[in-house]
């Protein structure tokens, strides 16, 4: 195991990477865009879920490579709608994972683990079938104690800030009291509508009603539809929030006239909206809230090419978010002209683009950013927040969108202590990138320690307007 | 030459490559899927074809680069239809090779031709315009001696099985006979049913009347199509296949009602279906041997995305099968979707894809198959099984779907003697990619050797099912 | 500075590499397709632009790149329709963008200006805010001087011939004049009719008078048309032409009826063409062409993917071409197959394609150019014309396509003081990945010299049908 963790693993380039790195790896953790809890954080006496439930049940990777090679998601923890409380076996699950471990081999998956055992609990013996049960335990004991804290975490982490994702109906009271009890932990919300865009989505009615209970009104159509969303991303943004998050299959921005969306709302609220009005009503409100962030000053992200729940006999009997998620192929730029369009040139508006089609990596997105002073690119998501997915996101958008067009790193993390791995990872394959360019002359040292900065942090704070 | 010989060619990688390599080097070949002509190893007096013919007219590779070049197809000895059987001067055909190599070179057809004349043949010396007529000598002499005779060779290059590719109507005479005389062999068929559900092809009802005669039934209706091709199923079962394999433009694979399906194949008996009417019938079947492969067992392989006879006035003076197939782009995410929802979660149920597309790779595939127990992600195929292209293809999807989800190598080779040097070049180039993965960090390297015997053999036993 | 100009700069290989670059480094440039205006050979006393604009103003990547981090277009001294001749301070232009010289970091844009400096105009100093006043002062001052002159620069640059590009319409009088006047010269007209194609553009009038005007006939009908466009095409080549030029957003190139065409371009003239009715008679145009160029000879190069003047309020306000183009995805295989159908397979015609999605090297263009005698592949262009862009390129090519269907290096510049820069780079990374394929085992040293000076002007002089 020794050598798994070697100083200048992952780095791939001469001393220079080395360097480069050691020059960010102690900078502190910059963190836009995340799924930690956030009553999590509020509650002083939350602890983490224990160890089989925090490195399986939770992590929709792992659940998902252990079902492809025939693992009943039951056996991962998870439950059936109809499943009912059964207990889980917490050690069971952990067990699963040690006896599959090898199924990992060579996938951030497997390598966020091996990190965080090591960095985090500091377990440098390798997880396998025989050394699970006493791993173990030696995770659990340390899960109790004080040091890992949530809070306590964060501040051992160096997280500088740290961005949650939370409904456009929630009443942020969590957020509030954070705010009011530690203001300087900087954990902001981020306003993520889309469980009211989606008119035909099943819990679409819940989700209405939580955003009129947040919004303190009854919602009966499209103008006051607006209106409240426009009150709660003022209610954001006086927590802190500086961003607002949509996710879409496609990425049409197609702007309906007013009476149009109007219709198509009433339709939902009638239940007579088609799948098809559902789909140019996302697209229409993707065109608004663009309207509203030029307005506002949150920034935009804008997350696009998944197809949900692809799996739909398994989304029946387990619900949404276990896996089935498959990307599909993306036309940014016929789908965000209409967008650009309307906002593209204005100065006050900020969009960041998350893309699951990596060819539209240089044909589109690396165009597109380097022409509008509206967008600017996310780093590699999902199935491409990988060591050669950075590789090849930066060999495909820097030449074209250069550096300072990019909005730097987001964890997306949805544990808290996976954070230092996936930061770490970007840092060390940023700065090995940046190595090998100053070997083959393309850039100066100098150069190269300023850019390896803005990756690790600076670009995130500018893009996200966090120094605000 | 020698230099091009060297023992580390074509890995690219430390020490730790080599050494991986040797250790996979002497593996026994596994070879699921091919185009060996099964008359070729049940007849005992069978000898390969002249060298000529061997290297040049048979290898549609070739052929299609001379061809881009201007050299007319007769001149690689193929013959128009109404060109009848004028004799082709195979010496003329080898020279024509030779004058024409540096076209070759980068290329793996050129690498595998420099390969095969040096380890099956003894030939270090380049071929030349000048060296080709001592080297046509040396070739041919060889090919002349028992050495060379078919079986003899499969048993020189270690090959544990091979897997030949049959039509549905195919009587299977030969590898019933192959059975009986050397069951030890392992050659298994491959039911491949392609000419009959293409409803528009010139030769479906010839392909039909096959199936008529190989099941001993006529087929009148829809009912009957389907009911013969489960009975051919079986029988190719019972003399040792495990797979099925099917060629599709498009990865759609929507099911008809059986009414509908029924009134399309009456319309192809009628001499009625239209072109659209075709797709949608291959569409349903490619559906349909989903669910008859959840019955039986067998293997499904699914080839996605070659436009053929793309040259149309070729195809028109030369048949189909000339180099005239051109890639489209593929959707296999919406495409597969009704197909993975009847038997996606079926564990009885193995579907190995095959994408001409690579950017599907990381966008498509690879999630795909790390999540579906059914699907597994058959090697780099066509032209993508090439040195680069391999290495684009694990650096695509082992990051997502791991190691476990691929279905190891196949060579689709159409010569016998092209064998070793397709394997051969699959197992350097997986060594060098995984000694690079180690002395990056992300591996061990006991695991890298574990890994290196799977993508040799492991793998491709397992997804095609042959260790049963 | 000195070491981002050492010897092996841009090379990524052992010695060997170098080796190869410096038997290429000082060819002659062979420039078949670029935007050098023919005025400034023509014209003995012709000058180039001042600093500011030539470095900055004329350059569309340097102009998006300002532009997408917030500059105003008015302060790189572009001008808005409506803001008539107010003068541009050329110094503050320049000072722009040393001031801002850091977001082109690791962008060819970035390396061409560093090497531009440094070999055109011996100035290794680094361009930064400070040093932006010394360094304009050196430049202008050498740009005044005699060897600065066009044809002077051309002789320093070993330019063995180049091509412009030039409208339909034009008169051809300048290239006329240079013919009369320096035979030797070899400075070539490329025929580029979109702009009389194009039914629903705004200058399409104006393009037609132009053409009516040099073929000296009113065109009242499609018939016509196309006499005057063969007319036209007849003058080009007296004058020294060897190809035609043609860009699309799309590679349709479906043929229609004569009664369809003719009824389209009646309609055009009648002003009641449609956006639809446009498309359709490009596609058709394009078809057309390629069967004038196999009457000819004339080479057809075929520019497809570009969706232009994306950013709509921004053409309105400053008219095309100020970096508002972004790339779609483009089916070759598909669009071209009527134009292929027609004319793929005669050897008197010639078709060099360009794209913008990378997606389509290994999928289409490939195997389009590795089987069809007509078909060779453009190098990267546009924003795919950088040293990573270039290996993409390569690696994704020429396994199926083999060097030899390739056409070599354009430059496309619009400046001449970029063309050495430019050349320079294409040779280095092509050498560099040459000589990392002869030490990975796959070619020769010996072919690698070959190739090397294949790719680095053969290839161009044999596509471009040079040396005839």
């Amino acid at each position: 195991m020794t050598d798994l963790l070697r100083a200048d693993r992952y780095i791939e380039a001469s001393e220079l990477g080395l360097d480069l790195y050691r020059g960010v790896a102690e900078l502190p953790i910059v963190s836009p865009h995340g799924h930690i809890d956030v009553r999590l954080l509020a509650d002083p006496a939350a602890r983490l879920d224990p160890p089989g439930r925090l490195f399986v049940t939770a992590d929709h990777y792992v659940v998902r490579m252990l079902y492809s090679q025939g693992v009943p998601l039951e056996r991962a923890g998870l439950r059936t709608h109809e499943g009912g409380e059964a207990g889980v076996d917490d050690r069971a699950v952990w067990q699963l994972l040690a006896d599959n471990v090898h199924l990992f081999a060579l996938t951030p998956t497997g390598l966020w683990l091996r990190e965080t055992l090591a960095t985090v609990f500091g377990i440098e013996e390798s997880l396998e079938p025989g050394s699970a049960e006493a791993i173990y335990a030696r995770v659990e004991e340390q899960l109790a104690t004080p040091a890992f804290a949530p809070l306590a975490l964060l501040d051992r982490f160096h997280v500088e800030c740290l961005s949650t994702t939370d409904t456009a109906g929630s009443s942020l009271e969590e957020h509030r009291a954070l705010t009011d009890s530690a203001p300087g932990l900087r954990i902001r919300p981020t306003f993520r509508p889309d469980g009211v865009t989606a008119l035909d989505a099943a819990g679409w009615r819940d989700a209405l009603s939580a955003l009129e209970a947040a919004a303190d009104r009854e919602i009966g159509d499209y103008v006051t539809f607006v209106e409240a969303l426009a009150e709660r991303r003022a209610a954001f943004k006086a927590l802190g929030a500086t961003a607002t998050d949509h996710a879409a299959t496609s990425a049409d921005t197609t702007r309906l006239a007013d009476r149009e969306a109007s219709a198509l709302f009433a339709a939902a609220l009638a239940g007579t909206a088609s799948r098809a009005d559902a789909r140019r009503f996302e697209a229409h409100m993707l065109n608004e809230f663009a309207r509203m962030s030029s307005d506002d000053g949150l920034v935009m992200q804008l997350h696009v090419g998944s197809l949900r729940d692809h799996n739909a006999p398994l989304a029946e009997r387990f619900g949404r978010d276990i896996g089935g998620d498959i990307p599909v192929a993306t036309d940014w730029t016929r789908g965000l002209r209409p967008l650009l369009d309307a906002c593209g040139n204005d100065p006050g508006f900020g969009v960041v683009l998350f893309t699951l089609d990596e060819s539209t990596y240089s044909r589109e997105l690396a165009p597109l950013a380097g022409h509008y002073p509206a967008v600017s690119l996310g780093c590699p998501w999902w199935f491409h927040d990988s060591a050669a997915g950075i590789d090849r996101f930066l060999d495909r958008v820097t030449e074209t969108a250069g550096v300072y067009n990019l909005a730097g790193f987001v964890d997306d993390a949805r544990v808290l202590t996976a954070l230092p791995a996936r930061h770490d990872l970007w840092r060390r394959r940023t700065c090995g990138w940046l190595a090998r360019k100053v070997e083959a002359g393309f850039l100066g040292e100098e150069e190269a320690h300023r850019l390896a900065w803005e990756l690790a942090c600076g670009l995130a704070r500018r893009a996200y307007r966090l120094d605000a």
